[in-house]
């Protein structure tokens, strides 16, 4: 029988939670410790999820030697201290998206982990989503011909914690929090084919009162393959998270639409308990989404990176692609801080992504 | 440890296919061994799924010891005979829809389980349909109030294999093939609510130059609650399998679509290698699905079977429930042929439901 | 040029208004005049509607030479009366359905205006909708091969005016009311092929409280040439009124979505001012349609009305076709009284169709 | 009684058929005559449509006193130089999309019709697509809230005629052809709001083989209110013209598709007729749509342009609007030439857009 993995969690938000759950129905690992440092948030977050340990301190739930993999997912800005923290102590590290909030953090961590012969690996977890493996599917078995365009967009109303509003946390707004899907659903679309340039147009509509960063980004790639994409993100569209890619080939077209394309339509005169991620109100009409842990791809994510953990493979999603998406991310607030299309590849030393596009003269 | 289910598979056709894959992702069970009689067939499927071992006779399978259950994926008129058999060697048994061809055989299987202290477990899928459940929630929750209409259509342009097409063998046409499902699925939406009465239309149309059954059916049934529930069945529709449900209730709807509504919306002009069950061409524009036996339930339902035979828990559909769904098919059948509605409870010693409807003075 | 077509309304409702706007476009017809007993009423639809004369008495309206045609748009049980009236006076009859309440007054009608020789025209609308002549066509031209099975569903949550709720005057509940589309719908999609039997199922679920008629229907057609129909009909479906049908051949399908399927999908966090007929309340999601009246074929229906009148043709949907509807009808509330399929040709005397249902004994 | 105008057609292509078509339905208008130079086409043109006259020579037809208004509905690089002789011969103008070729034609043509004293009107009928008419209205009554973003769409897989694969004659490609489609109706949504800058992505990719023009284009304007608006425009889109757009607000959003959202979907194992424009093949699953002229609105739009001339009033889309486009339009081959977005207004005395992206040093 193969050993087990041990995982300890770090972070007891949102994401921690989807974590938590996808862990329930994976065979060779199981979540030993979960870590937070606000006095009794890991303790909850345990006994609701039954993990047998909680820290409120790093260091402690890195010394048991039984963990022998961490999943990160926290604030963007920490990503990288507690990343190298972890690797020096040997642990192999998952880092929820954005990778971190530059590119020297980006070279810290993957060195880190290099020199300490621990697995970097990044948690986008579209490269999983069922819908959009089968779509690439299509695009593989050459069903739609020669790729030409592809469009993924991701819109919601805002997320809630506190640290996404606040760019010198999260280094942007929404292109930093969303945008790093598409660009990595992108990248792995394309066969890792390389991107040319990176146009942008940002702006912060509706949330002007809470943030300075956008909340709004649509953001065009151009591939050395000579695919184009578009990328749109939202932070400001109502009623319920919306997720939908295009892929138009020489010979073919395919649609999908991962939350309201497989939802249930749903009247309801009193409303529905639990619709799908930030529906607001349910009353009337609304898309009553399922299992949306595993439609979005998490549990098999997490399958995926516990077996190169176990065998020794090189994970899909490597801490390389989420420097190459944070790259991206880069060109793009550069390109909506000059107008220009930003040519690839783009290096800065710049602190974080916002900086690029609105404090130009610091 | 939990010890692990021993799983004897019986039949090596299209369903036991599902059913080998479905047992990939279920930790606490392993399928031990497949038996099929004809020469070669049961060694191949073995091959092609990993399985231990193989048999031709069915005593040599269930002479092991470590089959705990076996599942029964066999041409109807074989169902009764080899679960009572299967029983007798104490193992739990669980069955492919429908349950079998008349109320008597039954009664025998129900019979024979209860004596030998075994499960008699009943494999309508539907009921795990993670779509189908999370509709069945609204229900419950009191999204839609009282409920008054349900609907539910498989269609698609006929089986394969040879005995659906041959009413001494399996008993009836698409009414007795896929209204079992629908009618379980009514019970289960319902909460058991009695059925008090069965209407049914059925027609021969397409098929007139393969199969004496119906090929076409519409059955209505009306619930002691008050509930009215509209069943659609067909042989005949080309274009890829389709199943879709309803809900109307006082104060709501819900509407479910399992296959086209969750599809990838493909163009493609060499066509797809694989969009959906009974596609057809794939030429043009084409629903391509993915993940079909987790989006059906399929290792949802064999998990939950494993799960009562390790913690001897009682099943959520039960060989009752199959009784139940056959004595309605019967009605169905026996409204067909007098064109009046029938009211349950329903007896009848005919051998099997066509009978009713077309071979009413033998 | 051609004369013009002079047109009188009577009933100044819900309908007198879709056909008021649908004059608007037609060239060769003025609406002349309107009438409707009420004191005022009449008055107030002519200033909205820019009509020259207003009537409360049917008889002054009647006299006007110029009047050609008038249409009939008033409570069921006042049909007859009118039309016979209208016929003496030697204009041409458009009648709304359903065209009478029961098979003696729809041979007197018919009589009355063979003998006057005018036309008898029946408004079933659905012969008209643009959607709907299309799908009819894809069949008639061979695309769907031979025809096994119609659907056609028309659901909202209940009428306005309040005779519709009293049996007495209206005849039946919603078979009554809506079911007419659908009979008349079917029987010209099959080339006016012979109904031969029918089935229903009736209930009177949410509105108990203010009717005794059906509020819930489903009817099961059978036809000489073996095409099945069903027709689905609600006055309690909430989420605005919904219209689609469908037909299965033996070589394809069609499905057809009137008005959801046509709308702009929204999502309003104030509402929306006018989405679709009976929607509701528009907060949040809501399907917005447009040029209604268009998209059901109204001002095409009544340009085809008056084009048999100036050049002396044959009407697409005559008296006749209305009486069948009606004899289906009556089939129907015989059927849900007696839990039989029952034959055509069906006669009765029954004073109304409801009678059938549930005064079995009277 | 109102006057009728005499309309004359320029061209007898594929739009000359649109609009023959749209004006059968009209009263206040008849097609008086038709004009097209090569032997044989205008007459041809007339028979199928029952136009009185017929003529290969411009000035013949300009003759006639009779015609009030002329359509010009030929290649690009004719429109600006019959618009001018049309202006001089005192008729009113209505010119297809786009207006001309480039900015000094632009300014010419308006010249001549103000200085002849007669309208010129720009035929964009996105402005009054039904379903886009009402979509406006949601954003006009405030139920979407403040204007954030636009998207309009519109992909086919070419156009037939050879002349829009020729840049010389056409000016560019798709961004030309149906870009200007886009750039129109985004202004027209934000009430004429000025474009502040253009910024556009090109490539041409399937159809290298027989233009030099842009058979893919995307692209991104800015509006002075805040307002970001996205174009997508391509030739290489198999399986039917498509045409959808969305307006997402601070309190809202719509969807809207014009084409295959409003289509009846079809399965046919033969084959349809005719389903939509450039279906391409439509064996198996299509998108079968109807009254496609009256769906996208040309009837409307050239009623209003009747109605303009009739009574003196000032067309919703004028000569300046298509000058507006076309400066856009500019801007936007010279954002695909230079990597750049270009703030408007934007002076150019290039020949033709096409020369901004590709000739950038002649």
């Amino acid at each position: 029988m193969d050993k087990k993995v041990g995982v300890g969690l770090i972070g007891a938000g949102f994401i921690g939670s989807i974590h938590a759950d996808s862990f329930k129905k994976i065979n060779h690992a199981d979540i030993l410790a979960v870590m937070s440092p606000p006095p009794g948030e890991a303790q909850k977050f345990a006994e609701k999820h039954q993990i047998p340990r909680h820290f409120t301190g790093l260091d402690d739930m890195l010394a048991l030697e039984e963990i022998d993999m961490v999943i990160i997912g926290v604030p963007n800005h920490l990503h990288c201290e507690i990343c190298v923290k972890a690797a020096e102590a040997g642990k192999h590290v998952v880092v929820e998206k954005p990778l971190c909030v530059n590119l020297q953090e980006a070279d810290r961590m993957i060195e880190a982990c290099k020199k300490a012969g621990v697995k970097l690996m990044y948690a986008e977890e579209l490269c999983f989503t069922p819908k959009y493996v089968r779509m690439k599917g299509l695009l593989d078995e050459g069903a739609l011909g020669t790729p030409i365009l592809f469009k993924q967009s991701e819109k919601h109303d805002g997320p809630h914690a506190p640290h996404f509003w606040d760019v010198e946390l999260s280094g942007g707004g929404v292109t930093m929090d969303m945008g790093c899907h598409a660009f990595q659903f992108f990248r792995w679309l394309n066969g890792n084919n390389p991107v040319k340039s990176v146009y942008a147009q940002m702006s912060t509509t509706v949330h002007t009162d809470k943030t300075m960063g956008d909340d709004n980004g649509i953001i065009i790639l151009e591939f050395e393959n000579g695919v184009t994409a578009i990328a749109e993100e939202s932070w400001t569209k109502p009623g319920g998270m919306d997720d939908r890619a295009e892929i138009h080939g020489s010979e073919g077209v395919a649609y999908a639409d991962v939350l309201q394309g497989n939802s249930i339509q749903t009247y309801s005169k009193k409303g529905v308990g639990y619709a799908v991620e930030k529906a607001g109100s349910t009353v009337g009409w609304s898309y009553t989404m399922y299992e949306e842990n595993w439609n979005y791809g998490f549990p098999q994510e997490m399958e995926h990176f516990v077996d190169c953990v176990l065998h020794d493979r090189e994970p899909l999603v490597t801490g390389e692609d989420g420097k190459a998406a944070l790259e991206i991310i880069f060109a793009a607030y550069e390109s909506a801080g000059t107008g220009k299309k930003v040519m690839l590849p783009f290096q800065t030393a710049a602190a974080r992504p916002y900086d690029l596009w609105k404090r130009r003269n610091s």
